[in-house]
């Protein structure tokens, strides 16, 4: 089983077919958001059971959540010898609005020039069903599989993954795996195959500042009591010194340095900083000046504002001294950080820094990990490969600024790293009207992944 | 006429009916921000009307404004070479919610122990009472008046004095006058007859930062955007250096120093720093520690924060780096400080601090002008005198925070500084429930009044 040639000729010969059936999957509205498309989430589940069960997959299941289910199946008659691979998959889709955009209708799929426009086509039934075709092209033409499979296509990923955790702690047995095939990260570029290798963790905080019982007249208590706005804004300000750097103490001692290598690899992605500025609207980039933007966003962490509240914010004018002032604030940490350390070095700041003239209490919302996949596993190299072969050149390695909670969670239950790719483009509209796939991209991405399979 | 002995005979012997009258006053709901108490507004300013018709004052009307009326009346049979003071009041009221913390009717005056009580009793009902009273004396014992004067009566004051700006420029030569007697003021104890001197100004700004076109991912552009709420914090911090001081360029130039003399009256003033503790249950004063809390509200400008606007302020979390950021600023000044300069030094500050990776907009909102009145004038000499004759010590001299419109107003078209004084003490409720007059201490202050007449 050294040879996918085979294979490759049923996936270039079944192309007609396989975007059929992508059609039939895209035309369920699944929106996982809307209470009121609840049985077409379920019709979604079904119909990814049922490929499951059509190319032989064993244990084929649709396993209850607290909200909607997970597909799983499995095929592990490659033997011990042999790794086993998750799939990872999400069957359920964003909402549509604003409808009005949308040139035709998001669930009758139609194909325009090269590409099928439909909500859910990039993002990512497109990915789903390239996985399974993949995997169908080798058990129609061989019987079997160079690798052990299971399957993971959940349907809440839109809506944060709210329930995944849960599934995955309690099922860690049943998914255990060497590692993840996830091809929800898309591509740079429809010429530029990518492998994405970081995500990057994340730490949300809310802090309060609370300084008079209640909101005063700044007119008859002004220069005596310290303004809790102010006193907010002067904890904050402190967090980055002049050149842009966070003063949490030890905040980047547990940063991992970046190789060579890797500074390579981020130096030869294509983002350019006009096209940022293009994208974005802002007047010029900001961050560390020793880092180009795509090793700020993907391998170096941040302290952000994400909001503020104090006082007045009304029209016009009220002349209050506020009570009180809040702060969300969150960081993005690259490995080897981690959130409860973050929460540790916030804490040891705020006590050194904060006046006597109020009193704080920070809160911790959200923790996520960061996640980087070692660039010389089996797993990267082989898809590594996989990619290089169809695309006849070598992979873009990049990292994601944001963070996936499938990864986290099954790095953290199952100690499995997941290889992030994928074959959406970053022009595909997703989350938005008319959201579309490249189709011939798309056929691209199905024979790497049947050629991937076979590079163990 | 030198001599106020039968003058202030007849005030110790109508004591009595001075109170039924302020009790008549008092009963109507003259609450100027509600639309159902409009006739009670109107029906408050007939009453002063009449009062001032029934001691003889001249060319008294009811003034329309685009908002409540103002009452206006005069005396000037005292000749070119004596002073025209004008007298100072309002006779609206503010609301009386939460009513249930009521122990009486508010709008149903009733004398417990040394108090009477009801909405208006102390702001301003009692003071203006207090005025016509002094005067009636005069005019009813004598015929006639050792100064001339007029009446300016306004409806609106619990509602920011909305329409006076205007009602004042168009009359201001019917207005003319050397200064004006201002009793909303009050006394810093019943022991300590006050007179105010200065208030301070204000200019009230909003400025916006604005930075990407809308609302991003924090994981997928943080690090190479300058977010606007970090951008914002980073401005305003540096508004203050270290040691409290606003470093705003030439903000201090004009500050008037303190005399010697001044510095004295300020220590004089019993305000200690524990009662400004409790009374706004801060952990600790804040200011420049120069200066003694009572001279930073009085005599010091300051630069405050009262609203704070940007991202997600909502319960939990939301990884948003926000398109924008908004603070609501604003500058308390003291002579010989103005409005137009803060502007001017508040963008010179944004000029020069606003980074190259943000824009930025700055809105003035409001401005007035601080104000200090002449503690060697006529007129306070013959206040003190007054004061000084009935309570048997020399008045306190202080300063007060906020700002007053008629005060400013006066001074900008009439050119007429405010004698601010008053027998309203700070336990009165005023603006609160069970608001109440100390009724030993208005008569003395009836007293003083109809003495000061003779001070001249």
């Amino acid at each position: 089983m050294t040879d996918s040639t085979k294979a490759v000729e049923y996936v270039r010969s079944n192309g007609k077919r396989f975007l059929d059936e992508l059609k039939e999957f895209v035309a369920i509205p699944s929106v996982s958001t809307l209470d009121e498309h609840k049985p077409d989430v379920r019709r979604a589940a079904d119909w990814v059971a049922t490929q499951l069960r059509s190319i032989k997959m064993k244990k084929v299941m649709i396993m209850p959540t607290k909200g909607h289910p997970v597909v799983y199946g499995e095929w592990l008659g490659a033997g011990k010898s042999a790794p086993t691979v998750m799939i990872y998959g999400h069957y359920d889709v964003q909402p549509v609005d604003p409808i009005q955009l949308w040139k035709s209708d998001p669930f009758k799929p139609v194909a325009r020039g090269e590409y099928l426009f439909a909500r859910g086509a990039s993002d990512m039934k497109g990915q789903v069903v390239a996985s399974i075709k993949a995997v169908e092209a080798i058990m129609r033409t061989e019987g079997k599989l160079p690798v052990n499979i299971k399957w993971l296509v959940e349907g809440e990923e839109e809506i944060g993954s709210e329930h995944l955790d849960e599934f995955i702690k309690k099922n860690k047995k049943l998914l255990a795996c060497d590692f993840c095939l996830n091809p929800d990260a898309g591509m740079i570029a429809a010429d530029k195959p990518t492998i994405t290798t970081g995500l990057r963790g994340l730490a949300y905080f809310e802090l309060y500042v609370y300084g008079p019982d209640k909101d005063l007249h700044s007119g008859l208590f002004g220069g005596t009591i310290h303004n809790p706005a102010q006193a907010l804004i002067e904890l904050i300000a402190g967090m980055h010194d002049k050149n842009g750097k966070i003063t949490l103490p030890g905040f980047y001692d547990n940063v991992r340095k970046l190789s060579k290598k890797e500074h390579e690899d981020f130096k030869r992605l294509p983002t350019s900083n006009k096209e940022l500025i293009q994208m974005t609207g802002v007047p010029a980039l900001w961050g560390e000046p020793k880092f180009i933007p795509a090793e700020r966003v993907g391998a170096r962490p941040t302290l952000e504002v994400n909001g503020l509240l104090s006082g007045f914010t009304g029209q016009g004018s009220k002349t209050v001294l506020p009570a009180w002032a809040m702060a969300k604030i969150s960081c993005r940490l690259v490995p080897d950080q981690t959130p409860e350390e973050t929460e540790k070095q916030l804490r040891a700041y705020l006590k050194e820094h904060a006046p006597k003239t109020i009193k704080w209490k920070l809160t911790n919302l959200h923790n996520a990990g960061a996640a980087l996949t070692n660039t010389e596993s089996a797993g990267v190299k082989a898809l590594s490969k996989a990619l290089e072969t169809v695309w006849g050149k070598r992979p873009y390695f990049k990292r994601e600024g944001g963070s996936i909670g499938s990864v986290v969670l099954l790095q953290k239950y199952v100690g499995a790293d997941s290889l992030l790719t994928g074959f959406g483009l970053p022009d595909d509209n997703v989350h938005s009207p008319n959201e579309r796939l490249h189709l011939p991209t798309w056929y691209k991405g199905i024979e790497a992944f049947t050629r991937f399979f076979y590079n163990f």
